[in-house]
């Protein structure tokens, strides 16, 4: 199996993290989006729409969207409860994180760290919507140790992929205890062999 | 169990046409998104996050995001294929069209059906992204009858649910022939029962 990506990408980490921590074998296959490497004809028949991260599995499918991959390997571990509705809290989450919280909290990092943007030059809709999804999240915490139900799962590391990268987007985690707290328990969930490629 | 939203909602058209379609039983609890509604302390209660479709289930647990809650309703019926790689097709779709699509093709449609604004008042940067979703859609489905797989799936049901108002939100169908034959099929799939409540 090959997984297209740039791990300074947090949808691409996801599926890094979840396959290191199943045990899922792979040959990572670096692309370097902010060279034209996701728009080159080769990368566009792995996935038309552009976007990393790309599995590219032995018979030669493919499958995108980070949120629908960590979900695809995480089948029949715990990451993914297969009680129905514990299973839909838990793809709520991952369509939140998407609609709700990487538009803002993601694009804002990606201006400051990819493109080299001070914070007073960000979008100011964009940096009211990443706090109000870091208050969601905040306020979720605040009474439940992790994201979905009550153990650690895909829902968890999904929003911890861009949530513990926060401050590179300019967002401010030390007035939320809760969530400084989760992303301590998601690198011991992680584990120890969990090395951080932004170094933060 | 109780639906609530509001049916003028693709979001909430989504979980009514994938229920009818499964005749599971329900009762539809309308949701006045446009006058609070959905920021009411009653509903804060059933979705912290202030959005609609919600549903709630005979004990009390409430499940949110349209896509989580078809997937949740279509689990084990023809709408979600078993096979983890057909079912992970599937949710690679449903995540797109909430990354992709929706906040485009469906925003341009609140800002002119709901808040009626002219079509020239729309925001130029989403009016690009959503004739880009639009025609990612017409190239994929020159040479496929169905968004994922071989057969008519909620991938199909949640694109379906703003492609076919996308001239609500200003966009031409016309020059777009394989998303209106695709449209069609939607329709015949859905039933005859489906009376679409735009009226269009």
């Amino acid at each position: 199996m090959e997984f297209y990506g740039d791990l300074q990408s947090g949808n691409c980490m996801k599926v890094k993290l979840t396959a290191d921590l199943l045990q899922v074998p792979y040959t990572w296959i670096p692309v370097d989006i902010m060279n034209g490497g996701s728009r080159t004809p080769e990368f566009l028949r792995l996935n038309p729409h552009g976007q990393v991260p790309v599995v590219r599995l032995e018979d030669g499918e493919t499958l995108a969207q980070s949120n629908a991959i960590i979900a695809w390997l995480a089948r029949g571990s715990g990451l993914l409860p297969d009680d129905p509705v514990r299973q839909a809290k838990v793809l709520e989450w991952l369509f939140w994180e998407q609609y709700s919280h990487e538009p803002y909290v993601a694009v804002c990092r990606f201006h400051m760290h990819y493109e080299g943007k001070p914070k007073e030059m960000r979008d100011p809709v964009r940096v009211e919507r990443g706090e109000a999804a870091l208050d969601a999240m905040e306020s979720h915490l605040s009474t439940a140790s992790w994201m979905a139900g009550d153990g650690f799962t895909i829902a968890d590391i999904a929003l911890y992929a861009y949530t513990h990268l926060a401050d590179e987007g300019g967002f401010d985690l030390d007035p939320r205890p809760s969530i400084r707290q989760w992303i301590n328990a998601c690198r011991n969930a992680l584990g120890n062999g969990h090395m951080d490629p932004s170094g933060s």
